[in-house]
């Protein structure tokens, strides 16, 4: 399984992923979900990856192959946000349809995959696509500010009562950070490490990476306060009257 | 959809429903999902269903019409929690199994539903049982000390942070309302009015029962004192350090 959230803010974006992959619950991996495409000044692009991991390994090489050649469309040369939405969406259908295609008689494999694309291109703005397994996407708004991919429930909760489309972006990486915790001890499909990022609007810089380990500081300060405060909050409820 | 969630605590059970079915986004429906089978200082026995609604309410008139029926087994003469279990069990494979084979050809319709039975039958310890669709069922334990059917995702992780099996009733009914109400706001097709009860043990009484709708004061001031305690909590969180 996987838990990945993003948010598009008004100062910018906040991303983070967790990095747990497993075939049944006696082979489990570590991978990164976490991509950034980036040109300094120019372009950054992040994205985040839930599904079948040989379907979503395929679609970053894919890209990854492809941005080295300025000759075709990729999401290096891609002139708008939109553009790279698309971009990714049709490799999405791509990857999907080929190894669909190439199934033995009978085997029900699930190759789908749900991934976001956020990010920004000189002279556009900053956007943030949820991309279905369809090659499809819907774009963040500040209505609905958020996207989550995965095992998304557990940590929806929280997102719902803290975040604002002008939280700052350390604030919304806290709340991010939370919903992940939540989601950690909830499903033991999910796992640290974390990667995450922040990418100030306008910045075209990808700075603001972290991978967040079990023993990192920070983490495990909010971690405790949270769960501490949660418990706190509990014991002041008035008395139950019914 | 539907949120039932159940706890055997040192001290007696606690039972939270709410009571919204749909079949499809236009079509929304309240029906009780927690039904008490009593005889006042002999038992008290108490269902929550979930899942596919002619099911459930078969299972339910079923029992209840035989329970009328002194000569055969039933939920009024059955002689240990265990006994009770099987009994719904069996009921519960009858009701699925004359509705799939009656299935017209082709049709996919699930009728499946899970079931939660607590109580106590005098002469035997008070009990929580989580039972399948198959009419098998698992045993709440101290380890373990609850179940939840239908819509759990969003309602578990408060449970999980504050739930304890030497909790008192009442705190154990306001940690299910709390995670009523985060599955409330986060899933439209889990609603209002809720149906609660609180059991201590060795009571064999239905006494405490309650019917909670939108305007109940108490249920009011906890989801604002909860919400709001949940945003202080995340305002009081050290500044982000990564």
């Amino acid at each position: 399984m996987t838990y990945c959230v993003a948010m598009r803010l008004s100062s910018g974006l906040v991303f983070a992923s967790d990095s747990r992959t497993n075939a049944g619950v006696d082979h489990i991996s570590t991978f990164r979900k976490l991509h950034v495409f980036h040109q300094d000044g120019d372009r950054t692009l992040v994205l985040q990856t839930a599904g079948n991991l040989a379907t979503t390994q395929s679609i970053i090489s894919l890209l990854r192959h492809r941005s080295r050649n300025a000759d075709c469309p990729n999401l290096l040369n891609a002139s708008s946000l939109y553009d790279a939405a698309s971009l990714v969406g049709e490799t999405v259908r791509e990857v999907i349809q080929r190894d669909s295609e190439a199934q033995q008689n009978g085997s029900t494999t699930d190759f789908s995959c749900n991934l976001l694309l956020g990010g920004q291109i000189n002279g556009d703005e900053m956007g943030l696509f949820h991309i279905y397994p369809q090659g499809n996407f819907i774009e963040a708004t500040r209505d609905t500010p958020y996207f989550q991919i995965g095992e998304s429930k557990y940590g929806k909760p929280i997102i719902d009562r803290v975040l604002h489309y002008d939280m700052s972006l350390e604030q919304a990486m806290q709340c991010a950070l939370i919903s992940l915790d939540s989601t950690l001890r909830s499903n033991l499909s999910v796992g640290l490490p974390l990667d995450v990022m922040i990418y100030p609007c306008d910045s075209f810089s990808d700075a603001r990476q972290y991978r967040i380990t079990e023993d990192h500081p920070y983490f495990s300060t909010i971690r405790k306060g949270w769960g501490e405060g949660l418990v706190n909050t509990f014991r002041q409820l008035p008395p139950l009257v019914l």
